[in-house]
């Protein structure tokens, strides 16, 4: 076996109460990547999109992934990567970690799937960091595990891969820029001990209803009183969209990652669309470009195509 | 059906990371209560213990829980209540919320069972605002519905009964005085993001462990960076205690309510005993009057006997 070809799926991080921990997987977009083992000891980087994201290795969110691997695992040998993004760097559906990820999942199957899902997503967390500066898990997690996960901790990786129904994803992408650094900045450092309670209540509540399909306490559970309330500011029309897709039938939703995208959960693809229509309605008065996505939540990660 | 007699468990509420929305029954020990309908329209309480509670009905948690109900019910009859207390007033498992919540269950009996399980919780708070001077649900609802319960939102009272394995509790309750005020001006009005975020990381994880019989991630999952590290100082030996608990077996555990009692979560009912075992030799050092329990953390909240 010398290549290997995975989908990379986009993800959804920062669910609504769930911040910094509680994040999902879609069917798509998806990246696609080609991973081959070659005999130097280096990486090499190709790109076969119009992003012009950098080749130096050491640049490149995947590069930079398979380099902690190929460190960790003491081999002689080097990867090349040819990746072809579909999903747009800078949306908030995790991009950069579905380069990275996708990247480490297919070195593994080269190296006979030697490392664990958790042991990847360490890998990956590398690139994370040089993306935006934090080795989070919050969208690799997704990404590598698939469905809905859980980031208990990321010293060390323990990942909480969640129970969940059949459900559907909303995206908008709005096509404006946010540096995580500035959506990192305008947070609090400390918030109120009652809307702490409160945000915990409903997570600790999101997690059962998702458990057992309880699609109406998911509803009631997707409230965040303390990321929403600041970020949603960085988006144009937050309200009104948020407005529309409730009115359309979604569940919940709210701000994906740092954004700019939004995403909102509904329990077919049938009412999905329809806020995705509802929320088109509401993009087309701003003059903003945007892109719209529906999607299953997918169940399968990162996953092997030839 | 003239009168309903009930046993009324003690509960633990503020479940290591689910402070002020997390807790479950025990099957031991429990209050016993006789509620008859009477032709007066009044509310009557007599004691059979030697805790000297007050029986004037609006003094007392169970008259105040039986007048929001009969306000509400519109009957023109009363209720007499006799309570035989086994759960010792102050300690932290939920006495006040055994009183209330048997009373307003046998009542409901008696009314032929007109309200819901979230009706009986609402009019069980009205006596833990009696007691606390708060109106919350944190003891009433797993008294009322039985294992583990998150109170998502008390206004509109909202209950999430959550999936949880075979687990038993071993309760240490220091003879010691804490009140409830006390413990409440202690704890900080602001939190940092970061250790909110690790909280609810943790009690999302906690409740996906519950619902899967995962018990290595709810031990991992019991922590508690907010309310333990400031209340623990009130409790005598509280580290000695856990490291003695934890040592034993316990999965975890950490504060009951506000306190003074402390609770440990086992998977067996053997370990539960070496871990009672274990905090005993502890406290026996102290010189301070205590008391230990173990029970299994029972599916039935108060349930009628005859």
């Amino acid at each position: 076996m010398d290549s290997v070809r995975v989908h990379a799926p986009a993800t959804v991080s920062n669910v609504v109460c769930g911040f910094d921990c509680l994040g999902f997987a879609l069917s798509e977009p998806y990246d696609e990547l080609t991973v081959s083992m070659i005999r130097e000891p280096e990486i090499r980087i190709r790109h076969t999109d119009d992003f012009g994201l950098p080749t130096d290795p050491a640049r490149n969110v995947a590069g930079v992934a398979l380099r902690a691997m190929l460190d960790h695992a003491g081999e002689g040998s080097g990867f090349e990567v040819k990746i072809t993004k579909n999903i747009k760097p800078g949306s908030g559906i995790g991009s950069s970690s579905a380069s990275s990820c996708g990247a480490v999942v297919a070195a593994n199957e080269l190296l006979g799937g030697r490392y664990s899902k958790s042991e990847l997503v360490g890998f990956a967390m590398a690139g994370e960091k040089l993306a935006s500066g934090a080795r989070h898990a919050d969208n690799v997690a997704p990404s590598i595990f698939g469905g809905f996960t859980l980031v208990r901790s990321v010293d060390p990786i323990d990942i909480v891969s969640l129970e969940f129904p059949m459900l559907f994803a909303t995206v908008l992408h709005p096509q404006i820029e946010i540096k995580t650094s500035e959506a990192r900045a305008i947070l609090p450092a400390q918030v109120p001990l009652a809307s702490a309670v409160r945000q915990w209540s409903n997570l600790g509540s999101l997690v059962a209803a998702l458990a057992r399909g309880d699609l109406e306490l998911l509803a009631r559970s997707m409230e965040d009183l303390i990321v929403e309330p600041v970020r949603s500011s960085l988006i144009p029309k937050f309200g009104e969209v948020k407005g529309a897709a409730l009115e359309a039938g979604a569940l919940g939703g709210g701000i994906s990652g740092s954004g700019p995208s939004m995403f909102f959960l509904s329990g077919s693809r049938e009412t999905a669309e329809e806020v995705e229509n509802g929320i088109r309605r509401v993009y087309e008065t701003t003059g903003l470009d945007f892109l719209t996505h529906v999607s299953a939540i997918s169940a399968d990660g990162v996953s092997r195509v030839s």
